[in-house]
């Protein structure tokens, strides 16, 4: 029998304790959003402290039948967090420790609730550091990057978060706890682990990860280059991969883009320069020194008109916080924006910058790009203005155009930011009819109702609003 | 309705052709073993050319109702090729045919059949390499290493095959081809290819893998380290990781193993030693010539007698294929072996080689080691003398304590040999029972019937006689 709303408020109170459930609507107004264009109220938002608690709460969930939404930190881009259809958010701000830190065997034992930075943080005296960084590293959570197989700038040479996670320990919907993998790479049997990350909150709630650390290399470099033309730009990647180096960081920025940063952070870029490559290289010494060279023959090689080596620390940072705050940098221009995600092989760059600029006219909005040129994984910024009727959906059309274009060239409709209720639609285009039927298997195996994340990254061949069912409306309501 | 054997083999003749069927029971008994020490004889063996083929085929077997074993080379050793259950054995041999090598991309698309050698032989010229690189890399296909996440000793620095391989083809048991994955890495949705990789053949027979190509370093540097003690090669790994280094490969041969391979090969291993190292280098020139350094530090510090570094590509080849045909030397001293594979933290090498020479005195077996040791993957190899009653048992006991020793020290049961049928009742011991529950869900997910690898991976609590199911059994047989 259905359980009521007030009922299960009781027991989610009962399990996190008064202070550990929030269902006032100017509570929940906070919770209604992500990093994306999407938003998404939940009906009740609960805050476990414990694996038990979090099995007790998909427990009662389950009675309820209520669909259920975990959140970490909200930082997200495809709207992965956003519960569209209602119902209960997990949300994990209280699962925040660091449970185990084992530089001997590299490992750390972490809760979800912990931000990524803060794990770099806790290994940095020890000369280690925890490799995933996407560019909300000082707020994003790692149980949202597990969620999301979140990027970074460096995933060109350390990969994305699915290659430093060995182990979790997850609750499926029902309520069963289970763990997968462990501090040793490539457990027997099948790849839980893999299967999980990635996975955007739709087969289970992860309430503990088991995550690689990494030794500081000895020596860092980071370059800016500057070009007049974008394309020179996306050919120096091409060249640098031509001799057969591998930087741990190729960043590209072009001309709208570096201005606007430029503006709001003073990092020292041009401001009238058509592109500029930040470009990091990592090793010893030695091997540094020489790549740096490598480096700049392949730039000039390519047109750059200016390679400057940051000389300390505070310079490098600088490039950097550039980089990595460029979204504040664009709200300050257009308060709105829509970031895309896209893949491309790394020789399609700049065919692919031209596509987009053809787009940009097209609809006639201001698209500028930032991305990890390195790994071919396209940023397009889409400017807009919701206030104007019809933007918001010229824009996601010019970002839909763009990712067919990534398909249609071998690429992919996301690098780094997930599919979740953006591009659901678009995996028809970027998998068979067999393999998605494959995933909803698979989907339904862990969650046979449904109810975990509902509306998220299989295609449904529906529209968004049929998507939206009743949930919780409030106290007393059946459901 | 069940179809009987010799409808059955003629379906199987009109899809192959007449070449490319096998029943005779002089051709099957060469596919009832592997490198393992299982049997188990086959009723048919056929040979497809094509994903058709392969569709075709594994549509007649489910009408038919028996069950399917794929094979490559049947180098494995944990029994994943054997046809426990008898039946239909698909031989991967004439599907061999690299279909795409795309070196800008540094990505090549084969066929099973392919070689694992045969991928860096392809590429060497334009200086690229495929880095999974088993002891069996001549012999062995990359269908097998696909299907046991096959690593070998350069998986310290590049990991094993699961991250080398972006995407599958794939056909499921009843006959559906699915692909997964892509060149890009990273592909959005559920990790198909991940799950797949190591899944040992229980869920699909994979048709066509796209794997990763990288760049030969610059360097190669291959260092014998001597000791007089086992311990002190033990302690030379920790140190080495201590000092932030990480060699591409650090094997370990034990005095047993390190003499049977000197008189075999001549590599010019010590005869009186008690362990040797064997340390390889890679990256640009000027970083190894430093590494060196370090890594002669470290042996040092952890009393090696002596320290050579091979003088040229004759002497590194030399100590490499002394390091990779152990497994023919240990054949010439002792008719009968068994290798094992386990996983510790390298932190508890020198105390598992410490239990690992207690379980040797207890069995009154000799147990040689050579293994990984870069990533605390042990090999003990354990001789025995099949003609002598229950040594088979009683070196397969000696085995499972070993095992049980690595778990129990926050190991794992295989680091890259797979479960197979050699250690499925271990898993019982590795995973909890919920853990298990989702692994037989899966494997029920892509294969409802059983019917493809029966009796590998997941364990049933039952021992191997009663997993023997009639299959099978000759022309005119109702199964």
């Amino acid at each position: 029998m259905p359980m009521i709303a007030s009922e299960l408020k009781q027991r989610l109170v009962d399990i996190a304790g008064g202070r550990g459930v929030l269902d006032r609507p100017e509570d929940l107004l906070l919770y209604e959003y992500d990093g994306g264009v999407d938003k998404g109220r939940p009906d009740l938002v609960v805050f476990p402290r414990t694996t038990a608690e979090v099995a007790a709460i998909l427990a009662a969930a389950k009675e309820s039948r209520v669909p259920v939404v975990g959140r970490g930190a909200g930082t997200g881009l495809s709207g992965g967090a956003i519960p569209r259809a209602g119902g209960l958010m997990v949300a994990f701000a209280r699962m925040n420790r660091m449970l185990d830190i084992d530089l001997p065997s590299e490992r750390a034992v972490v809760q979800p609730g912990v931000v990524n930075l803060d794990i770099t943080l806790a290994v940095q005296p020890q000369k280690y550091f925890f490799a995933p960084d996407p560019s909300s590293q000082k707020a994003c959570t790692i149980g949202g990057n597990v969620a999301e197989n979140a990027g970074g700038p460096h995933t060109l040479a350390y990969g994305v978060t699915t290659n430093h996670v060995l182990g979790l320990e997850c609750v499926t919907p029902d309520g069963t706890v289970f763990n997968t993998g462990g501090k040793e790479p490539d457990h027997p049997g099948y790849d839980l682990t893999g299967l999980l990350t990635g996975s955007e909150g739709t087969m289970a709630l992860v309430t503990k990860v088991i995550v690689r650390l990494m030794r500081q290399p000895e020596m860092v470099k980071t370059i800016l280059a500057i070009y007049d033309s974008n394309e020179d730009a996306g050919d120096t990647v091409a060249e640098i991969t031509a001799r057969g180096i591998t930087p741990v960081a190729v960043e590209m920025l072009d001309g709208v883009m570096l201005r606007m940063v430029e503006e709001a952070t003073h990092a020292g870029y041009p401001m009238d320069a058509a592109a500029v490559l930040l470009i990091e290289l990592e090793g010893l010494k030695e091997a540094v020194e020489e790549q740096v060279e490598q480096v700049r023959e392949a730039c000039l090689a390519s047109r750059a008109r200016e390679f400057r080596v940051a000389r300390s620390t505070g310079e490098r940072d600088l490039l950097w916080k550039g980089r990595k705050n460029a979204f504040g940098a664009v709200g300050r221009v257009s308060p709105f924006y829509y970031v895309q995600d896209g893949v491309v092989p790394r020789m399609q760059i700049a065919r692919t910058l031209h596509y987009i600029n053809g787009v940009s006219k097209r609809y006639g909005l201001t698209i500028s790009n930032i991305f990890h040129a390195g790994d071919g994984n396209m940023h397009p910024i889409i400017l807009f203005d919701a206030r104007k009727p019809g933007e918001l959906k010229q824009a996601q059309r010019a970002g839909e155009d763009i990712l067919e274009y990534c398909i249609s060239v071998g690429g992919s409709i996301t690098g780094e930011h997930g599919v979740g209720m953006e591009k659901m639609e678009l995996m028809s285009k970027q998998f068979s009819g067999e393999t998605l039927d494959m995933m909803r298997r698979l989907k339904a195996l862990f969650d046979p109702e449904g109810r975990l994340n509902p509306g998220k990254l299989l295609p449904t061949g529906k529209g968004c609003i049929e998507i939206r069912q009743p949930a919780i409306t409030g106290a007393g309501t059946v459901y």
